[in-house]
């Protein structure tokens, strides 16, 4: 088998066997095959996509690459989430408490943020103390005793993934269908939950800038799970404006942990609540109307509040460490609706101000971000309080311009669709 | 400037400006982009082409990475030439003499073969003792001296192109019409000829296998001399068919001599007689008969025999040191016209019997070949003797079989039009 042949084989459109794939993948792995040949293989794959049969070849060959994770000694029906990436996304450390004080299991193996997108081990990482390197058997352990654990993902479950990222995150081949599906269900499957439930982000903020994108993800990824006879479920769900009102890392775990104690926007309640009762919809076998109710339930009573501080107990996380930066308040410059804030430029914003990375290993500050006083849909008066900045060096002019060029306004009320699609 | 934006420009369709052009060059010569970015460009090149202002702003940067051949110190008109690599293509080692021996000057830095195509530094290097590592002094002291010279093209005439050809050699990402163009009118007009003779080979022996491609590729470069005021002439034509009778470094050698002396295939002298005619008549703006005439002349004088003989002689090979290996002669199994000889099969089975390299760095054997004694259009009886050939190895029957497969017969005459379009 040459490499040459199979990176003109797919340039010309044509479909990889199992073991040209397998070559591609392992010599790759083992250093025979070098990042220039699969750099440009993966911008021919870019370019010409890949079959069903392909994605299924590729992602089983990159669990194949790594260490597989055995969670058949965790107890009960578990729940794996993955958010394709968005900005105030902080879905993970809200459903995860629910779902385990509902009885499930929420083993979550997380990553850190990159760009304009936060991770949720930054996130919870807020709490000075959390430990989010657990080993394998200590994870399982504590999601056996709790319910839930959030760790780091370990060094070598899908090394493949892991390799070829680095690459596609430098030239220029990240946004294409099949590896992203790849990549993401090659993690959630060598996890091997009983449930993997997909956010696919779609708009300014997103990987995914359009809903037919989203949607062939989408389907990608569920015909994956489904090949390897695992339940799959994929919210579309609008990432154009930022989900709930905060954004940077302390910022967002006060928002998880008031959305816990019964206080959210409208639209991440409506997200949380959507991922979850389809868990308990699909495993209980139950009406949306019960799943609901039962969400409720937990929230009322305190019990996955509680669940929320046991995990950060778990972990060695100290509850009272959550602090702020400087805050400034910024005052509306226009009258009327807000018809959207944009995500991006808010992600890219709260980067600068330092809750995020520019590149891979740069430090940041959790105490910093945004707060949006005011959401779309909302009606505001020029001079009205309107967002809130916090932030520890200068804040500069063009920080401010920017934050303002964010928002769009309306003489109408108008209201995104947030939810675009289920795809299972 | 930001590499990963510029593979993404390119990728999504965008036209590079020059400063971004010359950024992408100038930082992979220096080893700051490294090979895995640049290729992952190349092949969104392959994929997304360039704009007539992209490809002359990567000649122009492709030229000034490396070190200019000032020509100015030629007296007389200087024409260069180029084909894009054929099979049995011994066209420079004819039209050169011709020329000379006509008062232009040959100013030739030339490539040695890859794959099944032949180099004409190969091909000349059959005569024992012939110099192709000559210093650009030497070269030029050599073509006002005779009128001709033919060597090894200087390691850094154009650093880029012999960085960027290796690369695009291993990613797949040679068939590219603007990398082509680039490649070839870098080099030509870094040496800075007056009349630029290009022959874009179309069909199963050449990169180019249709003519709509051939075309573009053709004009592309057309436009690249214009912008540089320089005369460049494409002749378009046939590579289905081996050109002339003798494929293999000695034979294609003895093949120019014979051409010289006044024997020739139809196909051989309808080429080189097209190339040096178009030469006369752009230069000295007389008409094809009248050029046809000229060439006559010094081909029946012996003038351009003893052109040949006198290029030898300067650069010291020995003109009676040709030698031919071990000669089998294959009858022919079935009757009728022939067809075609693809060229590529008997490109390939020239290669493999010591002619060619299959990578860089292989030694060759000079003296092995093939000679074609029936061309497409003769009329062959079974049994009667159709090719001979040479080889010093085991004349194992893969490689006879695959001589067999490479004829096409028909009941009728048929002949493919050689010269297929001149552009200019």
């Amino acid at each position: 088998m040459n490499v040459v042949d199979i990176i003109e084989k797919k340039r010309d459109g044509g479909e990889l066997t199992q073991s040209e794939i397998e070559y591609m993948i392992y010599e790759y792995i083992n250093g025979i095959i070098p990042d220039y040949q699969m750099s440009a293989f993966l911008m021919a794959v870019y370019f010409k996509g890949m079959t069903d049969e392909e994605v299924y070849n590729l992602t089983k060959t990159m669990i194949s690459s790594g260490d597989m994770v055995d969670l058949s000694l965790i107890n009960g029906f578990k729940v794996d989430k993955h958010s394709t990436g968005g900005v105030g996304d902080k879905v993970t450390l809200i459903i995860g408490p629910i779902l385990a004080s509902l009885g499930y299991k929420f083993p979550k193996l997380s990553g850190r943020g990159l760009g304009h997108t936060g991770g949720t081990i930054d996130k919870i990482e807020s709490f000075k103390g959390f430990d989010t390197s657990l080993t394998i058997n200590d994870f399982i352990k504590k999601v056996n005793e709790i319910g839930i654990s959030i760790s780091g993902q370990t060094k070598n479950l899908v090394l493949a993934d892991k390799l070829l990222y680095a690459l596609r995150d430098v030239t220029g081949t990240v946004p294409s269908i099949p590896l992203i599906a790849s990549s993401i269900m090659s993690k959630k499957l060598a996890l091997g939950a009983d449930l993997i439930m997909l956010d696919v982000k779609v708009g300014s903020g997103a990987f995914m800038k359009n809903i037919d994108d989203a949607r062939k993800l989408s389907i990608t990824m569920v015909n994956i799970g489904k090949r390897f006879g695992k339940n799959v479920i994929a919210m579309i769900t609008s990432m154009n404006s930022p989900l709930g009102c905060k954004i940077g890392n302390s910022l967002e775990a006060m928002e998880a942990i008031e959305f816990l104690k019964g206080n959210s926007s409208a639209d991440l309640k409506e997200i949380c609540y959507e991922a979850v009762a389809h868990a308990l919809m699909i495993h209980e076998n139950i009406s949306k109307e019960e799943s609901v109710r039962r969400i409720d339930e937990v929230i009322k009573s305190g019990k996955a509040l509680n669940k929320f501080y046991e995990l950060i107990k778990s972990q060695h996380g100290d509850i009272n460490s959550l602090t702020l930066a400087k805050k400034h308040v910024l005052k509306s410059k226009e009258e009327g609706y807000i018809k959207n804030i944009d995500a991006k430029t808010m992600g890219i914003i709260s980067m600068r101000l330092g809750a995020g990375r520019n590149k891979l290993g740069d430090t940041i500050d959790h105490s910093v971000g945004i707060n949006l006083l005011k959401k779309p849909g909302d009606y505001v008066k020029a001079g009205e309080d309107l967002v809130e900045v916090y932030y520890n060096l200068e804040l500069r002019d063009d920080i401010t311009n920017s934050i303002y060029s964010a928002y769009t306004f309306a003489n109408t009320k108008y209201c995104d669709k947030l939810i675009l699609d289920i795809i299972k």
